[in-house]
């Protein structure tokens, strides 16, 4: 791994867009942009990024902390906030100053203009989500053995998934096992969402019990150092009829669609298209009620957004989900999604687990 | 339960912030306020708040879903967002409207005052603040049941400590546990915290196991019906020495004392002195490192704060954390916290898992 070289090319990506937007300092409020910089992993941290220098303002909390986790930046503890810090004169902003404008409160951007008058501070979107999008050798490794912590735990929960338990004890056991394969906590809420309710793309898992011959949807995922990953598979309880293996091995059509498509250099919205004109030549469009994917890191939903409005290109290093899915409201639904690494050949599947129709 | 009046109250009380502060609406963009008016728990919604109206703007995903939470607004689905829909004319603005000023982002103000140059849009912060840290019954009973559920998660666990299992383990139980009795998740990822890393007040739990002889911090909560439970217990495993058992007892002093202190109509900070003086007192000042509490419901930190800056009063109906500490790097940490009602007559905790030491 090349860690620290890695770790100085973020550093060199954002001065140099500093250096094009004309600013001499940037302030990072964003925490999990100030965490794929510097690694802190804490709940309360500012960078301000000059063109020489860089700084992590955090609280008392996180003194130890600080001395073993953050690279590219010289932490400091502040017991009155950033504002008062940058108030302070001991750190050169200059005179143009950005700002995550798309993630900062208007009413700290008030306060920031009223105590530093001197200082024209300019707001700036989607400041760091070009570069966050590529992952390196370092984010690919906790990625990867966050997926591989999932596909352990989908195998756990197929000996538990039977008519017997609740929708909730199945997320329970997903939460479970997140933890003790060491991982740091869910990325979200499994969804465990059985029979009819499998038809509502968001559900939540509930006291219900697995319905027999039917489907369930299983959306999970977990965190390793911060990293995500998201997976969804759909397995079969009891005998499913002929509708249900129909879609279901429409929606594998669709998805394998989707991770053969997939190529660095396409928009999201491109790559959308592809599987959703596959489903709605076969009638299933409007069934298919969402996007096809999203980029994962250390946010579980991140850009570039592989949907219809998706304008961003797909990066190489990029890691995005393909899931596809269709939903058939009082019936149930199926949806299959495996994160995919893109390279310069394509997309390439990070996950184990079989996409095949399991029966249970 | 008296559910819709109280609902009603709601509504009532912001409109009457409004008139004072001259505005014809207020735009609700914080979700958790969002949920504390009109019960909608999705992850996507913006209340548009008029003297007479009360829209809900969401997405398709949420078009069963508002038909059977939402109370005190009318549910809009839109697929353009709810700048598009105020921009659309249908629902009436006036001249005047607030918003969210310490939480919306700067670019969506900007992008609020381009979209509709002839309204004047109004910073507030901390609009919805002091009515929210008033719990109604509908909520208490809520809270209630999450305070339930982690009394009987702490029983549970008690089961599994020792120095054969891992921190992780206890944690992966705590989550288990919180779904298994019908939370919907975790209220934050559980501490615990053995040994030396008890005196890491935010300690993650580890892959180190148990320690024998020693004191371990466990603080943990969960979600019923979107309310939080937030609660800790330090208990021994093994034999401890007498340094240990004198902290404890202080740590348990400086509680009770914090909980009979407890009156409405205090400041955070004037509460917060009290315990703090008498663990100074005893040598222990410095050792006291964070604050004395903070309220809960819907998030799990809520204003007031029970703390040194803590300038807001605390007023009957609000639900608060007491839960003071000794910090001994090197050693252990103790800290015992219970949420507590605020009454017209003090302050009733409510978890009924003992404080006394508990050794394993």
């Amino acid at each position: 791994m090349t860690t620290e070289l890695e770790l100085s090319v973020k550093l060199h990506a954002l001065r140099q867009k500093m250096a094009s937007l004309n600013l001499d300092a940037m302030l990072l409020t964003f925490l999990p942009d100030v965490r794929w910089l510097t690694r802190f992993s804490g709940s309360n941290g500012t960078v301000l990024l000059s063109r020489e220098n860089a700084w992590l303002f955090t609280d008392f909390r996180y003194q130890e902390q600080v001395k073993i986790e953050v690279e590219n930046a010289e932490p400091v503890i502040t017991s009155d906030g950033y504002v008062a810090e940058m108030k302070s004169g001991k750190f050169p902003l200059g005179t143009r100053v950005g700002f995550q404008a798309d993630k900062l409160a208007y009413a700290t951007v008030e306060k920031l203009r009223t105590e530093l008058p001197d200082v024209e501070f300019v707001p700036v979107s989607q400041f760091c989500e070009e570069f966050v999008a590529v992952k390196d050798s370092d984010e690919l490794d906790k990625m990867r053995r966050a997926v591989a912590i999932t596909d352990k735990v989908f195998e756990k929960i197929l000996d538990v998934i039977s008519p017997k338990v609740t929708e909730r004890e199945v997320a329970a056991e997903i939460s479970y096992w997140n933890k003790r394969f060491g991982a740091e906590k869910d990325s979200f809420d499994p969804i465990v969402a059985s029979g009819p309710r499998g038809a509502f793309p968001h559900a939540r898992a509930t006291d219900n019990r697995i319905q027999n011959n039917s489907l369930v949807v299983i959306d999970m995922g977990c965190v390793v150092e911060g990293y995500c990953s998201d997976q969804t598979r759909t397995v079969a309880v009891g005998k499913i009829d002929d509708e249900a293996r129909k879609v279901y091995n429409l929606v594998l059509e669709a998805h394998w669609l989707g991770i053969r498509s997939a190529k660095a250099g396409m928009t999201g919205r491109e790559l959308d298209a592809i599987p959703r004109e596959f489903l709605t030549a076969r009638g299933y469009g409007e069934a298919f009620g969402h996007s096809l994917g999203h980029a994962v890191g250390l946010q579980v939903h991140e850009l570039p957004t592989i949907g219809r409005k998706g304008e961003m290109k797909i990066p190489v290093g990029a890691v995005i989900t393909i899931e596809p899915g269709i939903y058939l409201p009082g019936k149930f639904g199926v949806r299959i999604e495996d994160m995919a690494l893109i390279t310069e050949n394509g997309a390439e599947p990070l996950p184990k687990a079989t996409k095949e129709l399991i029966e249970l």
